[in-house]
């Protein structure tokens, strides 16, 4: 797939192109990238790409021109590109998201400035808003980033690893479970011995309940829908949610113990 | 403020220094922001930063030590210092949490990498795990810039306006209202006229109109707690969502229209 984006900051995407699996996925043309100066696009001798807002306000405003005359140059010759308008008023980005666009051939990331774009942009131009998050960034480059390094990563090949995509956040209905290296004691704190038992099924149910524990804590909104968690999960956290006595101990309020 | 990001990846962060409102508040000193390679706290001659996980897995998990010895070292000054560790499984970024962060003196940004990083940074070291949205990136550098960007714009004199951080998306209610700029007319498409008035009353009304507009469309979730929209802004959804029939027009089934 490709992807192209457009920027009054072309220079910024520098580090981004040069590491991880941006870089590689570059190298093995899995993917292709084109970072566009906006100001390639301006007729005047200053290369102007904004302007005041009508009705008046601070600020200054993308200018339609620039924008429109780019991206029908760079997608003059797909027939389905994808135009993505990156604003904070628009569909906010997730996972499904980020699968939909890795199906494109093309995709073009338009990065908002300044304190907007012409809307003319949004209505007549752009096939999708997109909003990587509630909060406002000073422009749309940091979310341009985001969304193709998203993307990236579920690009066939891309990962050494098909499976983890899968099995990670935000695919199974929680968020994914919590991990430990070496050493196995550091600093008084010690790595969960059902982790060092080498018994598959074990670890497996201790990963399972971390992962709805840490759901709970952080993002009790994921569990809301229990229908994308699988019989085990769900099992595991009705357990978790309604816990029951230990073995051998009755159920009174004057246990032993 | 500042901000001291801990990182493999040192030189990924050069164009997001270089540019915007970012290049100015550093040399304003409205921020100060330091980059750390984490390999700096490795003591092996390969300066090994990762390792494979407890309990199987593909991938790797970034170590316990190199972290701890980093964070330590960079916040041995300060009295409370905000630890970050970013990661999809952590507490969702938004506005508020930017303006927290804005009021801090110090915050280190951890970026995670690999299948992840060793869970004791998250329960002995980090003050907070936070994720900028329901997607997974390839590492934790294109979060860290966007937790800076959207944190640094709050910072007292950085905006040029300080009002524009206050009626913009997420503070409100709502999304923010359009904006268009010159020409009036562009490839058919004419600003609205509302716009045009010279009337501020009138201007304000439409763009609050247009506002709720936009959040119905991408965002209605936004709407469901109305106790953030002004009085001004509940009236207006209410008309939108319950339309009278135009003045004159009888409120009948058989109406001649």
């Amino acid at each position: 797939m490709r992807f192209d984006v457009l920027t009054i900051f072309p220079a910024f995407f520098e580090g981004f192109l040069a590491y991880g699996i941006v870089r590689r996925a570059c190298q093995r043309r899995q993917v292709e990238i084109g970072i566009h100066n906006l100001r390639d696009w301006t007729y005047d001798r200053h290369q102007v790409v904004d302007d005041r807002p009508y009705g008046g306000e601070d600020g200054m405003v993308l200018k339609p021109e620039p924008i429109f005359r780019a991206v029908e140059a760079l997608t003059h010759r797909q027939s389905n590109p994808s135009v993505v308008l990156l604003t904070p008023q628009g569909r906010r980005f997730d996972q499904s998201m980020a699968q939909h666009l890795s199906r494109q051939s093309q995709v073009v990331l338009i990065c908002g400035r300044y304190e907007g774009v012409d809307e003319r942009v949004a209505e007549h131009l752009a096939t999708e808003e997109i909003s990587i998050g509630d909060y406002v960034l000073s422009g749309g480059e940091p979310a341009a980033m985001v969304v193709m390094d998203a993307v990236i990563r579920l690009l066939p090949d891309v990962l050494g690893n098909p499976t983890s995509a899968q099995k990670e956040s935000f695919q199974t209905g929680r968020l994914d479970y919590p991990v430990y290296t070496r050493p196995p004691v550091y600093r008084g704190h010690a790595v969960p011995a059902e982790l060092l038992t080498g018994n598959h099924a074990e670890i497996e149910l201790w990963r399972r309940r971390a992962a709805l524990r840490k759901t709970l804590r952080y993002r009790p909104d994921l569990l809301t829908d229990q229908t994308r968690l699988d019989e085990i999960d769900r099992r595991l956290l009705t357990e978790l949610l309604h816990p029951s006595p230990p073995a051998g101990q009755p159920l009174t309020c004057h246990s032993s113990s």
